[in-house]
């Protein structure tokens, strides 16, 4: 379970552990419409909101959140049908998410849990990387700047955290906390 | 700190480790007598009985042993003054001394401390590693295999288990445990 502020880079290293066949990348499922380019079943699960609240009432979903008018969620069966044949799963989810995961009772899940947050060396830094191509208005950009560091506040909620340096190094770590952590005996045992 | 039966390869990885700088290699103090081309302060600290028995009273030692007539130990200042200057150390340290270092009380030692058992990836693979250039007794294998396999019973009381596969593997696999614990949460705050 990866969180971390946009600008962080978490993403790209979720879609390369995935890519590289090490883990299985958790699609999340949405009620909003899908973008230019968005496709089902690769970027969102896109489900009616009918179908969203009959899984809500079914307890379908590991985690799920209202944002604006639209609901987000990460179904149980798109992580434990993965853990079930034995196949690492990864998920980028934002803090509030995190929590609900945390809190989760299903054994199998709590088993294989490990949560990293990932954060960006520096103010600046993080700056540059949310003001993008510089086509955003100053009021977005400043908005997007108190949002990453509110919840950048949640690190230490985490059991370990990546400040970002480079791609190559961050991957490496990235890479090496799946590999620890498939030697670890509380999940051996 | 690093245990495993002999022919589980734990001295290559914590050697190379400590080759390519990542961590001090701790030098274990013993009263035997050194054999021809071992070098003081390299293989061991070379100490008389008296030094020993002086330091043991100090309370100098984080663990120690005596083993047929010699002792054998760590000093808790091989392993302090590394990490109070921010140098990882590698400790390759039998299951009765491994236990006698997790009672330790000092916070900066426990704070440090991971733990990770290194075994062979069968009985057959042990003997085999164990017979050596085929020079041995019988009952001198027999004997290495019987201790092989007790100490082998303990891998459960470890944070982390590696089952050696090949020098490849296995050095990356253990140099991941380092990568990863040093982001870890615990020990950043």
């Amino acid at each position: 379970m990866v969180s971390g502020p946009s600008g962080s880079g978490k993403t790209t290293l979720c879609r390369r552990l995935a890519d590289e066949k090490e883990a299985h990348y958790s699609i999340s499922c949405t009620t909003r419409l899908p973008r230019d380019g968005e496709v089902d079943g690769k970027d969102y699960h896109f489900l009616s909101r009918k179908d969203f609240q009959s899984r809500i009432n079914a307890g379908e979903f590991l985690e799920y959140a209202k944002v604006h008018e639209n609901y987000y969620g990460t179904l149980k069966s798109e992580v434990v049908d993965q853990l079930a044949i034995g196949t690492d799963v990864v998920m980028d989810i934002d803090v509030q998410g995190a929590n609900l995961v945390r809190s989760c009772s299903d054994t199998q899940i709590k088993t294989a849990l490990v949560d990293l947050f990932v954060m960006p060396p520096s103010e600046e830094e993080l700056r540059i990387r949310l003001t993008g191509r510089g086509t955003d208005a100053e009021e977005v950009i400043a908005l997007r700047m108190r949002n990453a560091l509110e919840e950048m506040e949640h690190w230490p909620e985490y059991s370990y955290r990546l400040i970002s340096a480079t791609r190559k190094e961050d991957y490496l770590n990235f890479k090496s906390l799946i590999l620890a952590e498939r030697l670890r005996v509380s999940r051996l045992q």
